[in-house]
């Protein structure tokens, strides 16, 4: 327990201790938006090279240049452990960490579900929260529910932007309706070079026609850059496998058929080429048929939109763990808390 | 335990059984909504005069056609009770009820929060919802935690539309920025005749330069058709005292004084004089200044979007009350769910 803990009254609750697994684009996104924050701090970082923990706090900067520099945090001094199995040792070398945030790109599909595996058999207890993209993959999780509950495991899944803020602006704006037809989201998303979002990148080209996730794993940089060139930059997603659909079944509101994601993605412009939106169709008690629309300012960023639940979703699961309460849950089901 | 409830599944979770206190204009249309739904029943409703409960389901038609023809659901065979303490006899008399919506209006301002005590001192324990408006309200009812607490019961304050569904949007657009810098909130209201909604209505009028909730409950109807024969029926509310601000202060997002609220009323007319809808501006974690926005579609009336919302509040807030989790909550901190 640190001092702040120890000094803690109503007003100035105890600091969540968090941990980031991932440490690409979006996993330092993360830690750069933790960076300021009071009621949070970073004190664990896995990569695919190494990890770095550090009870009193992480210097984010030093995290991010040696990553950048080096690829790896485990080059970090003095805490840095370079490992060819950083997630497993993390989760065994950090103390008193009391969520993590999956930044993992999960390639292959079944990667999160393995992460996931590996903290219940550590008997380590907490919050984990994840920024998943498909349906089948929070299936995988949703198999496992009986087993995270057992292990003091609050786990909140598909809590990033979609599935996660969407997805509860869709659950919200379902209550004016006696019946749901439709929940629709499109998304625009505009980053300056792809290199920055590597993995995020494969995991878009794996819902095109042709590709699946193991084929867009296997790509070269090249390769990805060759298909970037063919579409001047663009990817153009419809139809995707996104597990906004199987969150808005579970919670009741709609089958998973009358869900549809797709969006448009520039990797050469950080200006969104579209605006992000939710439209949620349905009709009232009163039988009219109507339409509630959610749309995110175009100036704000994928990672200020995945990161910022991920994170809201985060305190709010460590106030159900508080309570006991284990076990998966979704961004539909849970409100997030405001993280300062 | 009814037949129901003995057979329940889990794919048929216990109807919850509920109370509707205040049968006028929004009491009615909450009874509507109910009235197809499976996991709900309404079991227990009180008027100004009278009240009725059965443990078996009321007939909502026939709840309605009582009320609109004989001024009062006290009047219903074989069931009604006539009385001018109607909400504490229904309290004591009633049996087995899960929640009750408050569907009364506050007038005067403290009428809900005098409720509440009945609720307290009558010694129940459940879940109580209300779509309060008025941020000094709120306050009472916040006063009232540690007795609510105490008293088993679950309370959801602020859970209509505005504050509700809205303040709930604001808090989950809240999660894409570091800083909140303002929330403004602008709703339009169409109804056929000021009539349906008179309490509603007087509510409204509290709010506009020179009246006061003891000026605006003291109008007689003749008084208050002769203002809005001024206005061609129409009410323009601005910088309304309205519970959003509490609310999204008391979560950490915002100051109150960053948050406003005010909208148009016709009363002449069912088509809205504008849209309804939540700006959220903030600043992102990488410093851009943005606006998410939530609309709610143009068809939907006052009615679908205060009564489908406190109902879904209700519902989760039941769940909290199964896990022994009681005091007052806002809809800024609890996602709604769906009721089927």
């Amino acid at each position: 327990m640190n001092a702040e803990q120890v000094t803690g009254s109503q007003n100035f609750p105890p600091t969540i201790r968090v941990g980031v697994l991932g440490f690409g684009g979006l996993g330092q996104a993360a830690a750069r938006l933790l960076a300021p924050k009071r009621e949070m701090i970073l004190v664990a970082v896995a990569d695919q090279k190494g990890y770095v923990s550090r009870s009193e706090g992480l210097n984010i900067k030093d995290c991010i240049a040696t990553y950048q520099s080096q690829g790896s945090v485990g080059y970090l001094e003095p805490h840095g452990t370079l490992s060819s199995n950083s997630i497993q040792k993390l989760i065994a070398a950090a103390e008193g960490v009391d969520g993590y945030f999956l930044a993992l790109p999960n390639l292959p599909n079944n990667f999160i579900a393995s992460v996931a595996q590996q903290f219940i058999a550590s008997g380590w207890r907490g919050v984990l929260v994840d920024a998943i993209k498909r349906t089948s993959a929070v299936e995988q999780l949703l198999a496992m529910k009986d087993e995270l509950c057992a292990a003091g495991i609050t786990y909140m899944t598909g809590c990033g932007a979609t599935p996660g803020l969407l997805t509860a602006a869709a659950a919200l704006a379902a209550q004016s309706y006696a019946e749901i037809h439709q929940v629709e989201i499109t998304f625009g998303v505009g980053i300056a070079n792809w290199e920055a979002y590597r993995a995020t990148i494969r995991e878009d080209i794996a819902h095109m026609p042709g590709y699946n996730t193991e084929i867009a794993r296997a790509m070269t940089d090249a390769e990805v850059e060759a298909l970037l060139d063919q579409t001047n930059g663009i990817l153009t997603l419809e139809n995707m496998e996104h597990a906004d659909d199987i969150m808005l079944e579970l919670v009741g509101i709609v089958e998973r058929d009358s869900v549809t994601v797709g969006g448009v993605v520039d990797t050469r412009n950080p200006k969104k080429p579209k605006s992000t939106n939710v439209k949620v169709t349905g009709r009232t008690f009163e039988g009219k048929i109507s339409t509630h629309t959610f749309t995110l300012g175009d100036e704000t960023s994928m990672a200020a939109n995945v990161c910022g639940p991920a994170f809201g979703y985060l305190k709010a699961a460590k106030q159900l763990h508080n309570r006991g309460i284990y076990g998966l849950f979704t961004a539909a089901e849970i409100m997030p808390q405001f993280v300062k």
